[in-house]
């Protein structure tokens, strides 16, 4: 069951990047699970991965690649291709050979990804096999057909699209993403997948995403797993008429702004969709002394199955908040200092339940299915949100009865 | 539920420390809720308490307190006296006052120790109303009732009783505790009082403990939750015949491995109960290259759902395990380095899957109600445990309904 609903949007083409989707069979459902991405020549392409020490196979080989100038993503839902071993390199460097020799490129110029069950090993026959067919259908119309095939337990496929216009000229931002809220080593979990037609090398454009990246999928969690194949990629064709974007120039801040928003947009759809998610939960913490510590605090707060299982009752259980923010490491806090409000609703002022707060003014808030807790610590003026659902039955039926 | 059975041991006197209970009627339910714990003159007592910034009043009073060589805990269950602003702390002082003057000794020998729901006024006339009775139930064989008045939501009074020999002479150590798996803030949440008739100074006694802690009930978790009154106390009242133990001398290691046993044990009794376990979960990392990093790893195991809700299930889902490793921010470590047994099953071996891996091995080690992870890192000697249980819907029930 997800947050809210989340329809998907018509996207438009990015020009100069190409998608084909293919079933190959390695899902025991017959529906898409495999994509190729081309890109046009001249492309920049930038990518961050998970911070897991076991990153998967397919992780080793996109991170060795990202510096010969990319021009296709090779994607597989389905299967995982992490805890293979030896056998699992071979089989990315496979299938990054075999995309390279139908396609007359480089294998060192394909990225793999994979996202599926961990420890089975990759079905790179089915792989190979598909590749052909997969590349036939490269088509610049194909991004919800993506969105799909990239789909494990999601409930629903991820997209957002977003067109800015510099100088006159529109310069169009398309991503998707796949992931029931981070929550899966064993579905190896989150995937987004960005392409601008903008024109911006490509140290300009890891700038770009690693700083995305930051305010949105490293702000979302739904249980403080992290998973072995986490990626993003972020590429630009440089197809528009706008003119090329640097660090320097004032068009920076506007591309890079419109690529954040689409990162938290999709971000924020993982979280509607993980795992037993029954809320969404906004953790705004303000007045902090720094953005670390704004996002420690958030996190604690996030990570605490005593608050999540609170706001999957619907209760207003403010002790329980007051405790993740006092136990989140931060030093020389101020007990008094500190307010904390759900939605409008003051809670906690002055150490304790705010003297005007009532248990009728909680319910209110807390019985809807979008809450936002703020947290003032009364010590600066940095501000940072982080976002999480609830724990609910759901979440340890799903993850008690995965492989049974 | 609890893991296993746990019987209440016969706990003998230590000499020199007398336990007195009452109902004060804190609690709706008519059984004690009051504990008067009184030292022989000359007792050191050592304690430590929670690390959550946000401590309750007593927690504030107990520390200032512990430098005027105490004589007396004044210990209730029911209400927390956390979040309670000033007045919590002009309530704390108010009860230590009236103990004092009833037994003609000083406030600030009073080291006042609080567990029950949070933000709720602490109902001090009663436990003032109460304090004469409870002095007047001053005996050294009172053990048992004092662990079961200082319950909350525990489903057993947990207990443990050791005795060594120093030159012949017995000194006999005592323990009680009371915690459902440090889950509950706002029942918030371990206590644990350790007697002993030993003659040791204070300075040495602190030392003593801090050892014993860190290596129980710093080792143990259930959510990651850590309360706001959080405490143990190591009281020594110096009776015994054996003679004095200082750091400087040979006696000093028995009797720190006798109090850490003790602790070991009360911290193994609180797992054991934690809410909705099924399961007791050691894991012991092994072939770490710092016991600060065996912890690290330990602790990033035990505190993630996806592997503790794959316990429920008795689910032998190895994927989950290595993530967590994975993830657990050690530098450099090597994935083909790195081993995982469940008991005496090898599940992971050269970076997958271990060849001589079935799922029936594994599974018959899941059926167990109780399971040793051990994580061999192949990095160097040092070696920890942490103890944790599994993630069940009961965990959800118990914490989502708790208020309602």
């Amino acid at each position: 069951m997800a947050v809210g609903r989340f329809d998907f949007p018509n996207m438009p083409a990015v020009t100069g990047i190409m998608l084909g989707t293919i079933c190959a069979g390695i899902k025991q459902t017959i529906r898409d699970d495999m994509v190729v991405i081309a890109m046009a020549e001249q492309s920049s392409c930038a990518a961050v991965f998970t911070q897991n020490a076991f990153c998967a196979a397919p992780v080793h080989v996109a991170k060795a690649n990202l510096c010969h100038a990319p021009r296709w993503l090779l994607i597989n839902s389905g299967n995982a291709n992490a805890g293979t071993g030896d056998q699992g390199m071979d089989n990315a460097l496979a299938s990054c050979a075999k995309l390279a020799a139908v396609t007359g490129g480089q294998a060192n110029q394909v990225l793999p990804f994979s996202t599926g069950v961990i420890g089975q090993p990759l079905p790179v026959d089915k792989i190979i096999a598909a590749l052909p067919a997969a590349i036939n259908h490269l088509s610049e119309s194909n991004w919800e057909k993506a969105a799909r095939a990239i789909m494990t337990t999601d409930t629903f496929a991820k997209g957002v699209s977003r067109t800015i216009t510099i100088e006159g000229q529109p310069i169009t931002i398309n991503g998707i993403a796949k992931g029931a809220g981070m929550i899966q080593p064993n579905m190896a979990t989150m995937l987004a997948f960005i392409a601008t037609d903008a024109k911006i090398n490509q140290t300009h454009l890891q700038d770009c995403l690693a700083d995305a990246v930051e305010q949105s999928f490293n702000r979302i969690t739904v249980d403080g797993d992290t998973s072995t194949n986490d990626a993003c990629v972020l590429m630009a064709s440089g197809c528009s008429l706008a003119p090329e974007i640097t660090r320097d120039n004032q068009h920076y801040k506007v591309f890079a702004d419109a690529i954040a928003n689409v990162c938290k947009l999709l971000a924020e759809a993982i979280v509607r969709d993980g795992e037993g998610a029954t809320k969404l939960m906004r953790i705004v913490v303000a007045e902090a002394l720094s953005n670390e510590e704004a996002v420690r605090v958030g996190k604690t707060i996030a990570h605490s199955p005593l608050v999540k299982t609170a706001f999957f009752a619907s209760d207003p259980n403010w002790g329980r908040i007051l405790a993740a923010v006092g136990r989140s490491g931060v030093e020389n806090m101020v007990l008094e200092a500190v307010q904390i409000y759900l939605d409008d609703v003051c809670i906690v002022r002055n150490g304790g339940r705010a003297d005007d707060y009532t248990e009728e003014a909680g319910q209110r808030v807390m019985d809807n299915s979008e809450i936002t807790i703020k947290i003032k610590l009364g010590r600066g003026r940095a501000i940072q949100e982080v976002l999480t659902c609830d724990l609910s039955y759901d979440y340890v039926r799903i993850n008690a009865e995965y492989r049974t």
